[in-house]
């Protein structure tokens, strides 16, 4: 039996990151979620095998540790055709974008593929979770991770903010929901919201407990963030 | 909606190594296809938090890239259980294991998980596709990968064989299921039979073309090789 939507995970192994490719199995809409400048190619490719047309790059939030594909994607394909690829992003975000999101807003590609957004502030000021209800599963991005979370200390995050929109946002969303990340650094691919309530270390302390931890993880300064950040505010293009 | 079959897609990112684990959910067995030394860490955490009790560590063939995770999982926890953790490969391998498997013969773990054994000779004349007509998908190993097969230049590797192996075994399923093999180099998951059947830029050559190709390759020798393969055919434990 065939899906209704096409899905796909992407890895990036020099920024571990995980790009993500939905397709309606019908209407062959597709949209990319975090690509990356560097793998543009390859989506690029695989989109065009599948018969995907893409409708939309959207970036869950501002990225410090590798530059979007989003700009790149758009002068490829929007040159060549009359069907204008739309980048989406937070209002919140503060960067450019084609279209700009808000808290409940909807963006559809097909009848398969409706991403409710959630704002999940705290890793950045920006940052949105994705919900796909129809297929109990969200987009977490640098909110919540594997066992992990993002991190606090720079892009006006704030670790009782992230607390927050993970207890408030996240972890009321059904247990069986599958949880993808923006990243995973020790190969993990997945995880559920169950199982991140139990066993996340850093989630299941205490909020005081939580903010303490996060102010004191020293973690040294990104190597890419001052590269990365300008470009990703004007949707990856240059300046 | 519960899945009956719990199904996590690992990755080590040093080897490119993809490990996969499926567990049944009502009776919480388990198994472990192509588990990699230096992630046993990792995989063992994941099989207590999910209350998986591993039942079979499998192999899909002696690598040549990693040390099978194989032994030292068999050593830590049958330690301190009564059951026991039986390692599987196939009877053309030529490596020890306590299970030796053939052609249809099938993998249980509960109900939901039902591997059939298909032998595809040509990376290693001992490889095998397990495949998983519940789930509608198999586990390639090294003998198809995502746009691309196995090396077949050593371990008697046959290119003839190889192309018999993924036409007649492989091509050979419905069109929807999902193949995972056991690497991927540049960030894809998953791919399906009627991709691979129309985008595999060498299995779509006439089988000459592929044979002359796969000759050509002029491949490095295996960095991993001479230490990989003595212990791989013993389980993953020293000699």
């Amino acid at each position: 039996m065939a899906s209704r939507t096409i899905f796909r995970q992407l890895f990036d192994r020099s920024s571990c990151t995980y790009t993500y490719l939905l397709g309606d199995n019908l209407n062959r809409q597709a949209l990319l979620i975090d690509p990356v400048l560097e793998t543009v190619d390859r989506d690029l490719q695989l989109l065009k095998e599948l018969g995907l047309k893409l409708k939309y790059v959207v970036n869950t939030h501002v990225h410090a540790d590798h530059i979007t594909g989003s700009g790149e994607i758009k002068d490829r394909l929007n040159k060549d055709s009359e069907d204008h690829i739309a980048s989406v992003i937070s209002e919140k975000s503060g960067a450019k974008a084609d279209i700009h999101v808000k808290q409940n807003d909807v963006i559809t590609c097909g009848e398969s593929i409706r991403l409710i957004v959630n704002e999940t502030p705290g890793h950045t000021n920006g940052c949105m979770t994705l919900v796909d209800q129809l297929n109990e599963r969200a987009f977490t991005g640098d909110t919540l991770l594997i066992r992990g979370c993002g991190r606090t200390d720079f892009q006006s995050g704030s670790s009782a903010m992230l607390y927050k929109s993970i207890h408030e946002k996240i972890f009321t969303l059904p247990d069986n929901y599958r949880l993808y990340p923006s990243h995973d650094y020790k190969g993990n691919t997945v995880t559920t919201v169950g199982e991140e309530k139990k066993f996340n270390p850093r989630l299941t302390k205490s909020e005081t407990d939580f903010i303490a931890l996060m102010e004191n993880l020293n973690l040294d300064y990104p190597k890419m963030i001052d590269v990365a950040v300008p470009r990703n505010l004007l949707c990856g293009y240059q300046s």
